[in-house]
């Protein structure tokens, strides 16, 4: 359970709205590594549907809450409510003090910050005496952390694909309370040499799988990673092996190696381009896909962005960035809805043990955000 | 148990001698996987303290047993009794019939076709009615397929260096009936790079210790062995990765990677030597030795050596040749003792699931060690 008081936008100590850190740490403090998010979820779902101004669906561990106030456009903000496994990080830990003060904790920055934020906002706009300029859709959702099959958003997509439409969609993943567009699309392949196992102590009577990739690391090696503009931000490319093995024993000729390389690629390239890419640059290797996901364009030049990137920069300052790492905002993109992330937590800080958030960067998002959505 | 009736040097149906095909199926079909060797040595043990021409000792699994007639010159023929693990092979089949016979199972090439041999001349040699040119050693010992450091050789000449002690040695490891001299020497190293792990979306604040190994991969693949002649015999060398292991997860840059690598060195080169050499190609990485066994020279310029060799090969024919793989042998060129791989079985079937031997050899390989060892 979460204290409904937590939420009330004029009740907390320094009347500047909701209580933004308590509830934080009121968030993270309720366990839920993917797959055991549903107390967070029961809990997020009491608050929503004590909420006379939203309609709410609950699918699974994932909540949709939307107004229904026959607003021109729609904006859907959205975040996951799972985190990776809890390392000794839990309780939260709240240092310093005021606008100063740092909560550390599993869930901080990824992304249990960005969902307090949404939260709040969920109670508080559209409620009797706030009129946002747009029709709202709240969704938060679990297995973001996981196999990408399990993935809430991906399931809401599938089951109730109306609810995720919108004309723009906010993505509350950490960006340091910036904004960053789109994502760079990922793609994981596998290498794999044969050779011939012998006894080492006669290995010309073999043939050595592990030496049979020497060319593909050297290439590797070599590789110089491009850098792509798209519609105006600059994404940094990688291609890098993320795991090797091969060998038998220590006196025999190994006859398999197989080498796990991960690309990451600009949203300017396709899927089926990026393949097309690695079967060049590995070519006389055999490869073959195991894991593909298409990037996001930052799509800023949607009218509906370039109002929202100007009204929250405004607030918080800076330029929008690309964003490197692979989010659901691809999801959103691909279902042609424009989407950006904008959350608070310094995204390195993601899924390290130490993960912390400085907590001024709560009300710096929710403001930002909130003075956009009620048409500021 | 085994039945003495089968060593009766006199007894059996064909009346050339002990029923080494008979022997050799009721050693093997006792089980003695290395550990495991206890029934067997138990077997063999009742069969020499049977000899009254025999002084026998057992030192945990090991039989040393030796004749005290008071020759000028003594020979030491020695065999180790456990196997590579039983692979659904045993019992032991026989196919076909008389010569052409073979017999399949576990340990009828490595090498218990090579114990039965030297079990059935132990009972013969030196009995009453037979005069063997030379004092004689037997040895049969356990864990030769395992770690070196429970070799049971080893541990004999640690316990009893002076039972070891000879003019020449003589090891029953499979040749094929022919004479093999000496032995490559073998070095394990690891090769290990260190990297900076981070999310692979962001590798560039990453260093990937997998792309680090590529120039030691590509040394190997580049790499000539040599071939060396020592003491007339030709060594053929190798240098082979046997284990590449690194990768953290999918998206994660590797900060560690491992390649194990084996040396095969001619026995011209010692240890320290053929270390440096693997520091030389491999200049720049971090080099561990973890395993080294220096080789043994053929030694067949020794007079007694060279007498062996012309007698068994005025028997069998072909010439002498090099023994690529790392045998005991070694243990007793390090004791000073030149010694020889002579036994019945084709070496490339050592330890795989289809071992097989032309029974034929037994009878060769006994009859050719016979004659010599009776001054012929």
């Amino acid at each position: 359970m979460i204290d409904p008081a937590l939420l009330d936008p004029t009740g907390n100590s320094n009347g500047k709205g909701s209580d933004l850190v308590a509830l934080t740490r009121a968030i993270c403090d309720i366990p839920s590594v993917s797959g055991d998010e549903k107390a967070l979820a029961d809990a997020i779902e009491v608050l929503l549907r004590g909420c006379a101004h939203l309609e709410v669906l609950r699918d699974g561990d994932a909540l949709v809450a939307r107004t229904n106030l026959g607003r021109d456009r729609r904006v859907v903000v959205a975040g996951h409510i799972d985190t990776v496994p809890i390392a000794d990080n839990l309780p939260t830990r709240l240092a310093g003090a005021g606008d100063d003060a740092v909560l550390w904790g599993r869930g901080t920055v990824d992304m249990l910050g960005g969902v307090a934020v949404a939260l709040a906002l969920a109670v508080e706009l559209g409620a009797p005496g706030s009129e946002p300029a747009h029709d709202l859709t709240w969704i938060f959702y679990d297995h973001e952390e996981v196999d990408s099959a399990l993935n809430g958003l991906g399931r809401l997509a599938r089951n109730h694909p109306e609810l995720l439409r919108g004309d723009f969609a906010i993505l509350g993943e950490p960006t340091d309370a910036g904004i960053e567009g789109g994502c760079n699309g990922t793609m994981r392949i596998e290498l794999r040499t044969r050779g011939v196992a012998a006894h080492s102590a006669r290995a010309w009577i073999g043939e050595n799988a592990i030496h049979a990739v020497a060319p593909a690391l050297a290439r590797l090696a070599a590789y110089e990673p491009r850098e792509v503009e798209v519609d105006g931000l600059v994404y940094r490319e990688g291609l890098n092996a993320v795991r090797i093995e091969g060998g038998i024993a220590g006196n025999v000729i190994p006859d398999a190696c197989v080498v796990e390389v991960n690309y990451r690629f600009a949203p300017s390239r396709s899927v089926e381009e990026a393949e097309a890419h690695l079967r060049e640059v590995f070519e006389g290797f055999d490869v073959v896909v195991t894991d593909a996901a298409g990037g996001a364009r930052p799509g800023l030049d949607d009218p509906l962005a370039a109002e929202f990137v100007r009204s929250v920069l405004a607030t918080t300052g800076g330029v929008p960035a690309p964003k490197y790492g692979w989010t659901d905002v691809a999801r959103f993109s691909e279902l042609g809805v424009p989407a950006v992330n904008f959350g608070p937590g310094d995204p390195l800080l993601a899924h390290k043990d130490d993960e912390h958030l400085p907590v001024a960067q709560l009300a710096q998002c929710r403001d930002a955000l909130r003075a956009w959505l009620l048409g500021g």
